[in-house]
């Protein structure tokens, strides 16, 4: 597994509320996003994963916004892997805004992963997804 | 099954695009909770079909759009039963905005509906949705 | 200012995900009404706050996913406000499902809420905002 | 204005309902990338459009769902141009799923989009999106 990925994006017209912002439940959409590229760029498709029979369900999430997004920006998404322990994985995000010269740092946040089975009950991570990590 | 269905809907601020409108891919949000609501006033639950093996999946739909909704407008939708064959149902939509003195028309649609099983396989509504329907 | 609220809320169809369970991004969403329908308890409107040029942004936000609702579930929040501070203010959220006998938790989260002009200028909380607010 | 442009989508995992299928609703969000993407191609923004004062609103849409399109598939959105008369822009749709050997034909559809000015006044569209059309 690779433990960075940045995955580029662009806001789409309806990701965008009646203040002209990308409304605040659509970062987590992005965060998801960045976890299924992640995997994939580490060799590995969530949809596979699903028809093995295990899914991964977000157990908590804590996210600040520092500037807004509006439509049309291009946006970098850098997914970073924390701790995993047996059945939970922990992810890192930044987003920001790619100027010409610079970049801004719009939305921060970081989110506690589980994987379960189609009954809900909770499983340890398959061993692809635990490869390399640091589980200490 | 009614014949004629009326919903009361509160356009929510996560409804609104950029241009302080609803945004067009919301309205079919709506007509979906309209032919659910009416369902359930009819006595039947689409959860119960749903976990009984079928599935009603949109097979065309068309939409007008007249006049645009905005936050926190108070909107009825009326879903109206058409035509019922074999293993589809046709829907009729029409959204207004509540005024005090009388009301301004928004959107209309219309919508066919299909019956099938979680294999995609087309099947015959069951019988309970085909009661008292115009069934020529 | 009230300083809780219960909103009743049935889940739609298209909040649910491929899991068959609510997507984690629309629990902000019922957040937001939360805060919205509050405001709307509490005798103001958030409409009319807009259109006097405030906007109130959400600034961080974190979130627990206890247990998953799903389609056609009827959910009770309780939305409760916490520190009122200038141009910031807290709110708490508790979702639980609405059993015959007693309830299920489901997500529990806390949001910071800030002011600001339509320039993105951070402002003063309208005087009605803070009244009976336990701003210490 | 090009008349044909061919935008690749990736579904992502929250535009995916309880049935396991993309959502009807979101269908409308790929046609609207269709849109602003077909305009980037051909040298305009649409995000200056809007600076400028203008916006371009859905009149009418009919859509067409033959096979289900499901999370992580890769499909070709084909945006064609129609008639273009003073403030009115007809686009067809056509969404078909890459496979190895062939493609399937997953959604049709066609819209009417009008041109307005911010206070919903019918105005011309601005001579860019003219040149070159069939305007006959």
């Amino acid at each position: 597994m690779l433990e960075n990925h940045e995955l580029h994006i662009r806001v789409h017209y309806h990701e965008v509320d009646g203040q002209g912002r990308v409304h605040n439940s659509q970062y987590l959409n992005y965060f998801e996003r960045g976890r299924v590229e992640m995997l994939r760029a580490s060799g590995f498709s969530y949809r596979d994963l699903e028809a093995s029979g295990l899914m991964l369900v977000v157990r908590s999430l804590e996210i600040q916004f520092h500037l807004p997004a509006v439509f049309d920006d291009e946006l970098i998404l850098t997914t970073a892997l924390g701790y995993c322990h047996g059945a939970r994985i922990q992810h890192r995000y930044r987003l920001v805004r790619c100027l010409s010269e610079d970049s801004q740092l719009l939305v921060t946040g970081t989110s506690e992963i589980g994987c379960i089975d189609h009954a809900g009950k909770v499983k340890r991570l398959p061993s692809f997804l635990q490869l390399n990590l640091r589980d200490d």
